[in-house]
């Protein structure tokens, strides 16, 4: 018995076997599928001739979800340490919005329950745990974490800065008609997206704008250009960090067999 | 005779010849050309003038590929293998939409005719046969594949994740009618396109829209940063793959005698 | 007392002990919460109910803020250089619209009061001396300024010339009514933000229309290209500049302890 | 005499010597100046009130530019080489348009000699002269250009394709009124501009919008990642391109003195 299950936690927790990459995939799949059919059911049209279909498969993925999560709960070794980690949480969330759709379903609460409905769409954050590929993306990431958020801060800066002086020099009459609103303004125009729904009218206006886009076109790649000078890093190999056994040198590259600095051995030769 | 055929083959499929290489730039004309002819006779000013000429035009050109297509069936020593192979359909589809046209022209199919001409355009395609210098950008392409899907993969969950949000948040009265309406407007604000025919309303909505933004823009070049550096890796000339006799060490430079650990010979010493 | 003086100068001018440390994070909280009040309060709903609520807030920073820079005054050891040193006049704009407020609070004058309170944004500047982390980017910007300036003389020569060509082929029917509103289109257009107030609408002037485009969209990322390559530089570590006692070759390695093109030691030998 | 017509020579066409920048630096002041008052008068509210005086100033500039032309070809050594020079054109036609404007002032081709006095943008072309430092810059653009022809003709291919497909998947009632408008449009979108002019209305044409606009993103800055390659390159000195004595290895590093295959010696070695 305590074999099954510990075989069934193989499968259902571990992806180094060939079942469990099976049951990793299919489980996949059926989120995926999930996914798809709120994603569908939003749609007015369809929601409006499917409606009964749409609940009957929801209750099906919820109760696949329930027996997954229950099955989770069976096969762990330490199911109340698996219940509050982050993906035991998460797996609980995929399932609360459907149950809670029993009870309140009727008409005026169906946008709540939308609402909660949509918190399934965090079971697509279990991707991550799918994607080991990722692991120099997230590792070059975390070596640039540091550069990056002096970029974001002076980017908040200057959209502060910028969003206050055209909500002062354009006005309410021209669009904007807060500081939040001139501040969501030049982040649309820094970021080179130009929705196009606030614009600048006055000639002093255009001006500063012309500023602000110059400014985010000019810095639109310098949080990539850190990002992919550490990938280049992750790429290439660490270098050695142990230091010269006669002239306490730090870094050495990773093919380095001998101290740059002193010419002595790094390491016991091999002859 | 049969030096005869072998010689068309060579000018017609190979480009290393002075014939060949005439054949294929004028080949390369006429595409162009037909494709001109497609794109302006879409204009409807100038459709409506000159639809009986550009008719005729048409008709020309379908016969050029019909006999291009004929002699390469001739003239290729293995026609199957050529029919079936990428650019021999290509080549077929090429045809099709001309001689189709002469049987469904009456004004009730005008429209699907339409359609199946537009697949000329993929004549464009046998451009690429032209593109040696593009292997470079290929083969870098093809060594940042699996990062940039990776890249792919978490902008689709971004994008999903907001779309979502902003469907709950904003609401179909602000033209987020749908899950997938709202994927779309999250696809146009994070890669900065921002045509503004959606834009947020509320609040929380513009807050949300500043942040997938500010996400937008600060990955904007990762997949180029990941290609970059491949590009750089294969236009330095790549790594020697082959390990050291001595001590194993797998990577050396492309220039390399010597083992850069060990010092020992890679290869057969010249002398 | 000299003493005491001297504990509060390090305290609030300086930041390597643990209390100079925690009045700067303070103070910064400080100026961050004021900004926030001065942003909430532009809001027109907000102000409406409670203008009287957010003028005491006002006040008290105010109050704050004119304490802090008395005490800076008080217990610096040169007070007049601080006065008048860069952020000695930032703290000191910090105060002054907020002492204005007082005598010219009628209606009437209300929007230009506003306008001062405005430049308490620029406290946000004082962000700047928090951020040591700075360095590396600050420097890597320094460098490549020069080749930035070259960059930014381009675009505006582009810009000048695709919009007085706008101005010419679509003329003031299309928007295009006057040259600097064409230099204003070209820059919306060129940094590819495209807010659409301003369009082609002939077929001439989409053709340039994409040919500007096409141009911003190839030279988007030359400045960080740029900025990108010196901060690889500054990261790597800075070539030593001074020359071979032997060959005179200039550059060299930042860890080289031998010249790399003759062998002569660079530096006395350490044995 | 001649050594008076050799000075100005000196003055005008170099600079290289002190009284030769001044003469530059003043010549560019002036060019910018008469941009701004073509610029200025344009707006117009300024025309209607100012055209006289701007016509005036307008005289001005073209007898100052008309004088400097005389000076030129007067102290050329070789007159004729300097008038059909690319420089010597463009000091011709800053001056035709003003001098064009005496004859044909009235009402009618007034708007033809405003296109015209356009052409006096082209004197900011001469800014080139005065950039020595973009040097740098132009190198690493001549290198990539192979590269970037590459890529600017798949750019065309994907914008034709994906300009046809919307052409006939939204057709002329959403605003792709013909294949160039959808190619357009392609262009548009595929660079993030994103007026918002032409946007799709079906959900099929969102779709293919949605492949367009990740495909613009994904490759917006290859263009810079190939031309920051060859900067970098040309920043780094370039690699010494003779054959070693010994073993005829082509490409060495810098500053190599040794071949880096066989060990021979590259140049003579000093002692």
């Amino acid at each position: 018995m305590q074999s099954w299950r510990e075989r069934l936690y193989v499968i259902i927790f571990q992806s180094d076997t060939d079942a469990g990459r099976r049951f990793d995939k299919m489980l996949l799949l059926i989120i995926m599928a999930s996914l798809l059919v709120v994603i569908i059911d939003s749609v007015e049209s369809i929601h409006r001739d499917y409606a009964g279909l749409f609940a009957w498969i929801e209750w099906g993925f919820t109760l696949v979800f329930a027996l997954e999560y229950l099955l989770r709960l069976y096969c762990s070794p330490k199911p109340l340490r698996y219940a509050f980690s982050f993906y035991g949480l998460i797996d609980l969330l995929a399932i609360v919005p459907g149950i809670l759709a029993i009870y309140y379903s009727d008409a005026q609460y169906l946008m709540i329950v939308r609402v909660l409905r949509m918190l399934r769409i965090f079971r697509v954050l279990k991707l991550n745990r799918y994607l080991k590929q990722a692991n120099y993306l997230l590792s070059a990431l975390r070596g640039s974490r540091q550069k990056i958020i002096v970029f974001l801060l002076s980017v908040s800066t200057l959209v502060t800065v910028f969003g206050t002086l055209m909500y002062v020099v354009e006005g309410p009459e021209h669009g904007f008609t807060s500081i939040p609103k001139g501040i969501y303004w030049a982040i649309v125009t820094l970021t080179t997206v130009g929705f196009g729904d606030i614009v600048p009218k006055t000639p002093l206006g255009q001006v500063l704008s012309s500023m602000v886009m110059i400014t985010g076109y000019s810095i639109i790649a310098v949080p990539t250009g850190i990002f992919t000078a550490e990938l280049a890093n992750a790429m290439r190999g660490e270098q050695q960090k142990h230091p010269c056994p006669e002239c306490r040198k730090d870094n050495h590259e990773a093919a380095a067999a001998f101290c740059s600095r002193c010419g002595s051995a790094l390491f016991n030769k091999r002859e």
